[in-house]
């Protein structure tokens, strides 16, 4: 693989008019366009079903095969993560590439299969492959992107690809044990000795959210031949992200502006999520979090005028504040760590950079 | 972990009642003992949910969770030929038990998820995972057991534990392959074109059903340190032992006493599964062959009669015969390949009794 261009275009841009976000933008960019021939060349050893799936999956063609430049292809955060981790242990990002098209592929698989768990009929406002294809091929082809991942890192050159495995297997563990977490939750009551806590839901979160995050900077680090102690303080500084990323994402649930999020208002009050503002709130014990807990036992649908009084009860009762404080607390974390490792400056203001692109989520 | 005991107990038992058969019984057991604690450890790693499924599908406990020690548990084939492939290449049986264990995780997640892909609602006469705890759960079980595997594998100690994790996944997106093309073969027409061909039917056996046993092998040559071309010539054995016994499975499924196999007569016929000695059968072109199309084409469920009909007309295009000669070929091509690498004379006496046992499946 050639050595990855200089990010200077996008982030020393010259012209006043290109802020932050245009850096971010190109950086994205910069780091796609060096992933993308490996991520095609992988999903070309699929057998030919589960390339048309993959493909689906990742935003490059329709549900009829046909090539879809319509934009539903994700950011590739996970791949830029992992390329700017090599960057910032000093070493080429394009030594990152087979870690940056693993973790992409894994984070395909596990949206892919977590559609069929959550029975989430829609992704990037397309169908999602299950609803697409078929439970069978979609279960199929998250299996296919599974060994595909583990396989593109194995046979990768260089003297870290067993390290690189180790620490991708790890993470795909986790990945599976967050997700047995946060699907065992909603069998949960909302009170009592069996209620969901916070602090099980961020250990939830850091498996299911933050262990991909950090695993796609650890593998970047540990490509460019990084030693261990700067890989895991690379990989903790991923994993608050994810952290801080989830609780952002769970504040958008409630508060989102709908034609932001593209989600109905209130929306994951109204699925009755167990997300964290709402446990938090009712953590506090409080009237508000009593009043919300009977709102949230209460069986039936919930409608507009229920859903807007609990948004209200769990801002009462301290859910949204606490819910942005573990979002600042996580990211002050993540940032912290690429401090303490002794980075490379440029690819250190490109993370940084990333870590706050990410968690503005306003695109 | 320890050394293994000889297997001198089992295979050279001196009482003349004890037969082949049960020298067989006591290499597995042999196998079994010494792969079981560490296949509880890994199991132990999993998630409590995972976990539980994943014992519910091992045949460990019930579906209350409670132990089962009614017999549901597998033979531990897989597991045996791991051990017995690091024996045959002179090293001790230990170092091939995170193989061995790595194969019994692969093993139960493909039987988990291949069920929901199928349809298939009983398992060694239990409820599928799907059935009995729903198929969001046996989704994420499978997914658990596929990601410790290669866990349980590249954590392993020693020197060759990266050659071995390239070895399994590599298995694993071949295995993901042959599902895939047995998935698409139902959806093809029994005549013209697009029909499938006996060869095509035994290129997905050798993926879906050889490369696991030839990766079993394989793993135990690559953890005893063997050479590349003995790892190659003893995965090849597996692999044909593989094509072999899906041939002979193909036969049981249409002529199989029911008594034995616990199937229904003419089952596969029955669910017009596309399998070897149908596909034989209509391949030849004749008059038989006409006829039992026809009868495929058909719509609506088959009746005995029909059954019994489809099933002899399988046999007088041929089908039958043919099936036995591609099992029989495949056989010893597999019994070659034990005596083309320089094996130790008991491992490799051992391995042949196996791969007899494995064909004979009268249990």
């Amino acid at each position: 693989m050639g050595s990855i261009p200089s990010s200077s275009r996008a982030s020393s841009n010259p012209s006043p008019s290109l802020g932050r976000r245009d850096a971010v933008a190109g950086i994205l960019e910069r780091c796609r366009e060096a992933v993308r021939p490996a991520l095609v060349e992988a999903v070309g050893r699929l057998h030919p079903w589960n390339g048309e799936m993959a493909a689906y999956a990742l935003g490059w063609s329709d549900v009829a095969g046909t090539p879809d430049p319509g934009g539903s292809e994700g950011k590739g955060v996970r791949a830029a993560l992992a390329v700017l981790g090599a960057e910032a242990v000093g070493a080429d990002g394009g030594v990152a590439v087979p870690g940056a098209v693993a973790v992409e592929l894994v984070h395909t698989f596990s949206l892919l299969h977590d559609d069929i768990m959550d029975g989430d009929g829609l992704r990037r406002q397309r169908p999602a492959v299950w609803k697409a294809y078929g439970t069978g091929p979609a279960v199929l082809a998250g299996d296919a992107l599974h060994a595909l991942a583990v396989q593109t890192l194995a046979e990768s050159p260089g003297p870290w690809a067993g390290a690189a495995v180790r620490s991708l297997s790890g993470t795909l563990s986790a990945l599976v044990s967050g997700q047995a977490e946060d699907l065992q939750f909603e069998r949960r009551p909302w009170r009592g000795s069996g209620a969901v806590g916070p602090e099980q839901y961020r250990s939830m979160a850091e498996r299911k959210t933050g262990a991909l995050l950090g695993s796609a900077i650890g593998l970047g680090a540990v490509l460019g031949g990084a030693p261990a102690g700067t890989v895991s303080v690379l990989e903790r500084s991923g994993c608050h992200l994810g952290v801080a990323f989830q609780a952002v994402d769970d504040l958008l649930g409630i508060w989102g502006d709908t034609a932001v999020t593209g989600k109905p208002v209130h929306g994951d009050l109204r699925q009755r999520k167990k997300t964290y503002p709402v446990l938090a709130a009712l953590a506090g014990g409080g009237k508000a979090a009593q009043e919300l807990a009977v709102l949230l036992e209460s069986p039936g649908p919930m409608d507009d005028a229920a859903a807007a009084r609990a948004a209200l009860l769990v801002e009462e009762a301290g859910g949204r504040a606490a819910t942005r404080e573990e979002a600042r607390r996580h990211m002050d974390a993540a940032r912290c760590g690429l401090r303490e490792a002794s980075l490379t400056p440029r690819a250190a203001g490109d993370l940084d950079a990333l870590f706050t692109y990410v968690l503005e989520r306003s695109w």
